[in-house]
Order: C-alpha cells, then sequence, then structure tokens
C-alpha cells in the first residue's frame, strides 16, 4: 500500500494505512537508537525551501538510522533557486540524484506540484498552512502508543487552530478513528469551513469551545499549537484571550491523571515550563517518536517489501 | 594517469584521460542508483565559497554512493573566512582533514592556488568565468553516451559565449575530438581571443553565427547557457536579440529528430519549458549523468586502480 | 573514566584522564585516514550557534572516521532558533535524536546548562570568553606527541590572553602538568584574576612578560593567539604593542631550534606567513591532530570499552 507512493496530505491515507505504519513505527523503535540496514544504498534529498529544525533533523536521523545517506538544501540562500531557476527545475534536478524527496515549502501546493514532477516519491514535509501530513501521522502514533489504541479518545486541540497546518493535518487524520475532538480556540481562529465540512462529513465528532476549562476535565490528549498575537485585530483582546489558551499547572489541576500533552513543537509560551517536569507533558517524547516513525514510513515507500 | 591528480582546468585532459573517464562512468552507471564501498573510509571536503546546487549535490551524492564521506562549507557565512582567515589557511585546514578537495569560488585562479597549497588532490567545481572542468567532462560524456562516439558531431553552442566558465571548459574539452563548433552569440558575446586562439590552435574548427536559424538544420547538439540582459548596453538591442538565442518550438522545425538539447543548468528562460517534453531535451538526463561522471573521477582520482 | 561522561570545562578533567585520552588519540592516527566502525550505529548532533569551522569540521571528520552519522545545525539561521524556541528546547529535541551534542554558544554557561537538560552526553565546542575544553586537550596532546611528554616544557603564550576562551581552558589543563608557563602580552589583557588565582592554587608556574623577545630563547612551545585591535583605548598604544605579540622570522633569531609554534587558528596576521615554511611551525599539523584527538574523545564517551 505504501512502495513508491506519494506523501503529499494527510486525508489520502486510509486506517489500514496508518495502523501498518503504526506496527511497522513500534517496530523500528528498537533501532531509532541505533542502526539497521534497511535502506542502505539510498538517497533521500531536502528541499527545504523554509526553516526547519525538528522535520529536518528526523527524517534525517530516521534516514541515518536505517543505513541510507542524505543530500539537499534547508533555506533557499546558497542554491540555484537564488539564480532564478523555477521550483520544477529544482525538483526535476533532486529528482535525477536521489530516491526520495522531502520538500518543505511556505506555499501550498509546493509538495502536489513536486509529486507531479518527480518519478520518485515526494514527502510532503509541511506546505502551506494547510498540510503536514508526516506530523499528524507522528501525532496519531504519539496517540495510538500511549493509549494502546486512538479509538474511544477524548482530544482538545487549542491555540491557532485555523493556519496551523498541523492541526489540518491532525483533523484529517482523525477521521480514521472513532474520537471526540474538541476545538478551543477563539471563534475567528476556528478551522476553516471547508476543513471542518470535510472532517465532520467523514464522520468526526467535533465540538467547538472558547476556553480550555470548559473541557480540560475530560480530556485524554490535548494538542496544543501557539496563537499568535499578531492574529488579533486588537492587542487588548488578545491580552484577555490568551490565558484561556495557555496551559499552566492550573489548569491541570482538574485534567485527568492519565491526560498527556501534544504540541508539535516549537512552542514559546503556550505550555508553561513548569509543565515539562509533569507526567502530563509528552511533547519531548513526541519529538523523540518522530524518528521511528519517519524510519517507517522511508521503509515502506522505499522497499518493496 | 588520474591518481591523486588536480583536475583544475579542462586542456589538461588528453583524450586518453577523456576516453579512461568516460568507460569508468558508463561503468558506475550502475551504481549510480544504489551503493558500492569502493571510496569507503575516504572523505571528501566542499569548500563551496560560492553558491551551487547541482555541482554540489552530484558531488555529494557521488561519493556517497560510493561509500564515501562528505564534510565541508558552502557559501562562505558561519565558517572562519568570516573572521579573517585567509583562503590559504582555510584549504589548509581542510587538507588536513580530507581526502580530496572541490573547490568552488568567484575568482579566476582559486582552484590552482588551493592545489598548490593543498598535499591532496583539488578538483575545480567552478571558479571565476574561465573553468569549469568537471562540467565540460560530464557534458563530452552526455554526448558520448548519447551518439557513441563524440568525434563527427556538429555542435551549435548558444547564449552569452564569453563569460560562461562552462563553455570555455568545453571548448577546450573538444579540442580532443574531430568535431564541428558552431558558436552561436552576438559578436560581443563570443569567447575572449585568447580561448579562441588557444582552440583553433589544437585544431578545433570553430565558425561564427549572429542566429540559431542559420545553422539549426545541421546541428546534432545544441548546448545552450544563459544570456544576460545586463551584458547588454542597450536594453533595445537585448530585446531585438534574445529571440535569436532562445530556444522554442519553432527553432525545433528545421531540427534534425536526432538532435539532443544541453544546458548545464539552472536555466532562467532560454530554453521554452515546453520543450522539455520534446524528445530533443536531454538537459536533465545531464544532470542524472553528473553522478556517475563524478563517482567515476572521484574513483580514478582516489584510487590506485 | 570517560564513558557517557559530559565535556565543559578543562578543569573537570584529571591527568590520568587526559592520558588515557592522548594514548587512546595516538593509537586513532592510524584511522584518521582511512575508517574503522567503532561508533557504526551512533549519531552525533552538532549545536553550533555560532560560527566555526575547524571545531565543526574536526569533530565532523572524526565521527565519520569512526562510522557514525552526523545531523545537527551551523548558525541558528533557518533553525527553530528564530522562530523563538528556547535553548532548553532546541537542546531537548536533539537530545531526543542523536547520542552526543556538541555545543558551540557565545553565551558563557550554555554547554553547562546544555549538560543539565540533555541526557545524553554533551561536549562543549566553545562557549562565552572562559571555555573551549578539546581545543586544550588538542594543544596538550600535540605537545605530548612532540616532546613525549609534556612534564618539563617552557610554554610560551602570546596575544589576548584575557579574552580567548582556548588560553583559560588551556591553562586549567595544563595544571595536570609540571611546565612553566610564560604569559606575554600588555598587562590589561592578562588572564581574568579568578583564571590566575585557579591555576596557581593549582601549582601551575606563571610569569608575565611583555614582550615575546624577553622570553623567546628558553621556549620550547609558544602558543599564539590573537589580539584584536578593538581591545586598545588608544590605537596609538595598538600600533606600539603589535610588533611586540607577532611572531616573525626576526623573532625566531634567538629561539631554540627544537621550538614548536602553535595557534588555535584562524590567523589573521599575528603569524607571519613565511614562518609557515619553517620547521617551527606546528598549527596546521595540531589542526590535523585535532581530528585523532576528537576521534579519541568520541571513542570514550560513547563506548563503555
Amino acid at each position: 500500500m505504501w512502495y513508491r507512493r506519494d506523501v503529499i496530505a494527510a486525508r489520502e491515507f486510509t486506517r489500514a494505512d496508518l495502523e501498518e505504519l503504526f506496527e511497522v513505527a513500534k517496530y523500528m523503535e528498537r533501532y531509532a537508537r541505533s542502526r539497521v540496514d534497511f535502506l542502505r544504498g539510498k538517497v533521500m534529498a531536502l528541499a527545504f525551501f523554509e526553516p526547519s529544525t525538528r522535520t529536518r533533523l528526523s527524517f534525517e536521523t530516521a534516514m541515518r538510522r536505517l543505513g541510507g545517506d542524505v543530500i539537499g538544501f534547508w533555506g533557499a540562500e546558497g542554491t540555484s533557486v537564488e539564480k532564478g531557476e523555477t521550483f520544477a527545475d529544482t525538483i526535476r534536478t533532486l529528482d535525477a540524484y536521489a530516491d526520495v524527496i522531502v520538500v518543505r515549502h511556505a506555499h501550498e501546493g509546493a509538495a502536489k506540484l513536486a509529486a507531479e514532477i518527480a518519478e520518485n516519491p515526494v514527502i510532503n514535509g509541511g506546505d502551506g498552512s494547510s498540510n503536514h501530513p508526516t506530523q499528524a501521522m507522528l501525532d496519531a502514533y504519539v496517540m495510538w502508543r500511549e493509549f494502546g489504541a486512538v479509538d474511544g479518545l477524548n482530544i482538545g486541540l487549542v491555540g491557532d487552530l485555523r493556519h496551523a497546518r498541523t492541526v489540518n493535518s491532525l483533523l484529517e487524520a482523525l477521521t480514521n478513528f472513532n474520537v471526540k475532538v474538541r476545538l478551543i480556540c477563539p471563534e475567528f481562529l476556528r478551522p476553516r469551513a471547508e476543513v471542518l465540512d470535510y472532517v465532520q462529513s467523514r464522520g468526526l465528532k467535533v465540538s467547538f469551545h472558547t476556553s480550555i476549562d470548559e473541557v480540560i476535565g475530560d480530556l485524554d490528549v490535548i494538542y496544543v499549537v501557539r496563537i499568535q498575537r499578531e492574529r488579533f485585530l486588537d492587542p487588548l483582546e488578545y491580552e484577555r484571550a490568551k490565558g484561556s489558551y495557555r496551559i499552566t499547572l492550573e489548569t491541570l489541576k482538574r485534567a485527568k491523571r492519565s491526560l498527556i500533552i501534544l504540541h508539535p513543537l516549537p512552542r514559546v509560551d503556550e505550555i508553561d515550563h513548569r509543565i515539562d517536569a509533569t507526567p502530563h507533558a509528552r511533547y519531548f517524547k513526541q519529538a523523540e517518536l518522530g524518528v521511528p516513525l519517519r524510519m517507517s514510513l522511508l521503509y515502506l515507500i522505499l522497499t518493496s517489501g
């Protein structure tokens, strides 16, 4: 199901796809701190037109733990993009050298375009404000690992749910499972209508809330993304709102003992650093599991099984 | 003939050198998408003082496909060059770590200077506006692969033939073969007199033309390089001229069916993108063959056979 | 003594530690130009918030010669630090991917903080103006290799001895040996009182001099660091002083034949380039030995022996 497949949007993947991905990722965990030669002789190209630490380094680490090699660029400086080369020509060139291309770009649709151009598989490492499918796969994988299953979970999403590409992709991925989703954000930062229409048409149960306090007691997972001051027209409104979308020790007083807190990182101040030491914090574990998850992804795409 | 040899200028290489390089490159094609351990334990340093995507990534890919490792820098930011270190000291340092150094630099003569300083072999990855020998080797290799031989070909070079280092190097390389070269450019963008004198003294047959249309019907190969607006004193003259040096579907109507179009890339708009889908386009294939060609080069330089 | 140990400051290492390090480094010299698989499956992360060529590339080369892999960033551009991520979160992320982290940072204490955060070992690749322990280990190693022992040497340090972190670390490392140290600098560029107090309390014999000429005849080793014009309040004073702290062929006329000149590099003009060709120059050899020294360090930290 995965061999030589492009990974452009989370919505392209079925429950069976994700379960296979998760099973292989779990198996890969044993090699995530050592090395195995499953992808020896394969080269992954990174075409990162936009900055990234976590996505880039976890892909790199995953490829190297599997015995493969990595080439590419991050940031457009020092590349032929500066000389006026088209995106298409840059992708064609990487396609001539590598066996798989990971694209990150500020413009929506860049990964899809790359996939149409390249003969080799293309993985979307985040484009525009809509898609970051491998992050969504990772997010769902962390839930699956922590609770043994995604079905039955009560999941809160908090922050700027309109512009965070991880949120869009995660909502799409969650349509494959029987979960309840609480969207916690100011009204004007709700996911776009087309995203909501899509996930609800696929049967995802979502409800809307304007404060964490309303729902914290029921949640199994709370997934936090940044909420930026610049999104608010009125700075005073931001000052009033921000307490409602920030996780503090106070917030957690009414939480289930088993609640886990996820965050795609980097965070600024939307999670109090004192939370890091609590048993709820799972965002660094989440970053760590990015390696076996991406090992699984690369393995499934690059080997015919 | 190749072991531990510096590669500074195309003119240093004989027909026998190039034929050996091509034969080994052809053999390496079988490993260009997998991996072989011929250079295991060898480290290549990249000293790229000037931006590059293709040259850098094809050298990196070549080294990795051969089981070797890569260190270095591209762009002078973040290196000790910024702290005022001399070019010589930087090269000496890389020489202390690596087994071969690839230098790319805006100043003519940089690679030669590096070769005088370093004990290990130095490869010129492009310096100034005169030399880019590995690109010229690749260009000739593509012709050799496509037609079975370079001898007998009718080769058109079009664009700014004065300032393109790939053109100078290619002309030098072609003096080893029995070919006809058509130089297609405005008079003031002809190769410098010293270059023309050199290649003609070596017996290369060249003729001058100011429009592609004059010669397109006879060509086996057309090699296109950019022609920059800034080179023209009068912008109107540029507007008048540019149609003569741009390849379009219209241009190809009178071409041989077997004509191939090469370009060192990146291109801006000197080849219409609709050409990409025609059987004449060979510039992406050319990029792809950069890997086995450079595998051959690194193998010949770093192993005693 | 070394397994999974952090390397933050030179003063944490005993004579026995250093002797073990040197013995293993000497053994590693045989692999410094080839490859051995002692660290196969290990990943080193570089967190270089500050530019570096030598430290970065010698760590990279060392890791690759040992069969390990390297990930990371150099320069904060294009990383999540730009998005406002804290230093702590960046380190935690690298800790989630890699087996050892090398940190370089403009702020003193950065490496220590990283070591408190990370579960995996942290190596200080230079922080603030106080610590550069692996450079000091290398400097002492070069003396040990050149003279067979460090004990008994007469060592001159010349230049800005107050702000050079390599000097502070080297003084600390030298307290483990029975050496005489000549500090050659303007009074206001002497090492800070706390550094002098510490090394003298540990029994290091130091004396103060304002010109190389005073001591050159007695020295076995002269270690040169830059002295920057900006440190002088009065530019005229700089012009008067600089001759006293610059090594020229003239300076060496009264030197022992066995004198060796070291420099952590990069240099600007504090050593006349004509010295490079004399048998006294050992700074490029010193750069070269950075590879086996760091191979030894990585090997000792990452393997349980």
